[in-house]
């Protein structure tokens, strides 16, 4: 083989897909010293998406100052491709969780500072910005972002003012008509894996405010409030997004990204290929190894082994998913275009015991499939 | 791939060898529907080792009437391989400890029966007799088996009797000349894979008496039975059996082979491997698999993985050990000839939960090995 692509998402609570394409590249390379190894990270829109972007493509962090969820000053960061058109903002650099994880509140938390970056971005003359949604302490709709591009908000007093999760109900008004110029004519792309609508029982405030710190009741006043801003921007806006799957995404972000910055919302793995521009690096690939930390049937949409897969069918290139576990009924992802599914499981214990040794068993499975491939003239 | 081998140990207390070959030609013939699929269940001497030489190479069972471990009538049967010229015996089936599992008595029970059969398929005409020595109620030293042959125990008083675990002790004097001519000129290969001198504290009655019935004192007693037979043989029949590794297999059966059959002792998949003409049956195949419960690089002797492995790199052919467990430090294993270890290990769970999917994680680990296979052209 003399060229092998490594292309895994994360594991979830066990290793990032950096982790893992540093030990798959250890071990093909240990086998295969010749080989060009083209390892690609895969960005998940949370913590982490922008290095894996600059590893995958090149380039660079730009620092910027922006405000964090707490409207404090902080020094935040987007990358920068090589190309030099492209930027990535991962929300979670201002917006993120572990910035305030001893002082996590919804009702107050903001998205400003992620608009001051895509602004930041913006100006620097960039044609496209892709924003990774996830890992936000926020519930705000995305109207933070809007207001530090300029978009105006009022209450029924005729005030503008920034509306934060607890304070989406007093919005009486939206006027974008002061967007900021910078940001026109640029493509904007939300990477996005989950369905859920803005609001309602699966919507952002039920399903992920309790992780950012909402009690029943508050998640309950936040759904209110975010139900609100929908029905205000299709008033305003003249758009419908009440059924749009993908806007509950990170605080309802997804629906402000939508709405206020005419964005796509786009499976993060669809993202990712595009960006790395994928199908180029497969040209005379002999193999693909990619990987998550269970492959299921049941679930396949929007998966890093299953956008892969497919784009690599379309390739002619074999892909072999090197997986924690194998769940049921995964004959679908052969269909898909993968050809074959490893578990790095090399010992019967259960997980508390396997997610310690995994880094090792992986390096073990990557191991021993090259050098079968080596044994068997591949 | 036109020609895969399946010649994979049992999974013990799990599956059979016989099971997981059929597993795994279901596996491979589904991707390989024109391929010679040659599977070889590995016979471990003890029950089931008849079957297991049958299904490999042809023949057919021959009933035979024998005692069982308590001299109690019973049809016993062995193997005669389709050549004609060699006989199978496991001692399993005559002084199998399944036959008495309620009646378990280290002091009484005997070999008596083995004999018979040996003799029976001596009387057949064959050159060769391989005795699986394995699953045994007994600790009497092959002295049954020796009686059963025509060789003659007397005790103090001049009383020829026939001596088992409790009444070794009594043996005055042993005389070999009586024994069956029928025997002469024919070879007798005892298959054993442990390493127990015959008495002592890692000999027969100590480690393996426990699980035949004997309590501490008893294996005290059996184990004075069995040095005093040692020095008996010594003594009468020139044989010094006290360091010989082996000779304290199934109750000191391994020193009564040695001593009154002339028996060669040799590791179990050794003798699978002559008698199936493996070093034949590896021309032309692309690929082995072979397997076991567990691999680890600390106890490599006498595995069957090992003894596989050595031969088909000697003959050029790659090797995949599908596996339950794969321990620590299995580099060794490399060397000695195996290509690649694969773990049928495919969700986190421990052995408990384990054992009871092993048959479906075996099928998928060999349905994934073998779709990678022909995906990559092999």
């Amino acid at each position: 083989m003399k060229k092998i692509i490594l292309i895994p998402d994360s594991f979830k609570g066990t290793m990032s897909s950096m982790e893992i394409c540093a030990i798959m590249r250890e071990q093909v390379q240990k086998h295969y010293p010749e080989a060009d190894i083209v390892a690609i990270p895969v960005a998940d829109g949370g913590e982490g998406s922008v290095d894996c972007f600059l590893q995958a493509t090149g380039g660079h962090r730009v620092p910027a100052k922006a405000k964090n969820p707490l409207f404090e000053d902080m020094q935040g960061f987007y990358g920068l491709l090589a190309d030099g058109r492209t930027a990535i903002v991962e929300m979670a650099a201002c917006a993120g969780l572990v910035l305030i994880q001893e002082r996590k509140d919804p009702l107050r938390a903001t998205t400003y500072g992620v608009g001051e970056l895509m602004l930041d971005a913006a100006r620097r003359g960039v044609a496209k910005i892709i924003v990774g949604l996830g890992g936000s302490a926020t519930n705000d709709g995305g109207c933070g972002a809007a207001c530090a591009a300029g978009i105006r908000f009022y209450d029924g007093g005729g005030r503008r003012f920034v509306p934060t999760g607890g304070t989406l109900q007093n919005i009486a008004r939206i006027d974008a008509s002061g967007r900021d110029g910078a940001l026109d004519g640029i493509e904007i792309m939300a990477m996005c894996d989950i369905d859920n609508p803005m609001c309602g029982p699966a919507g952002a405030s039920h399903i992920f405010g309790p992780q950012k710190g909402a009690t029943p009741e508050l998640a309950e006043l936040l759904d209110r409030g975010v139900r609100h801003l929908g029905e205000t921007i299709k008033r305003d806006l003249g758009l419908d997004l009440a059924d749009v799957p993908g806007t509950g995404a990170a605080g309802a972000m997804g629906a402000g990204m939508l709405a206020f910055f005419g964005a796509k919302l786009q499976m993060g793995i669809e993202t990712v290929l595009d960006t790395v521009r994928f199908d180029e690096k497969l040209r005379g690939a002999d193999m693909v190894l990619t990987g998550e930390g269970k492959i299921d049937g049941q679930s396949l949409r929007g998966k890093v082994v299953v956008g892969v897969a497919r784009r690599a069918r379309a390739a002619g290139v074999p892909v072999v998913a090197v997986v924690g576990d194998i769940g049921e009924d995964v004959e679908p992802a052969y269909a898909e275009g993968v050809s074959s599914i490893v578990s790095i499981n090399r010992v019967a214990v259960d997980f508390a015991r396997a997610r310690l040794r995994s880094k090792d068993d992986l390096a073990l499975t990557v191991d021993n499939l090259m050098r079968f491939c080596k044994r068997m003239g591949l």
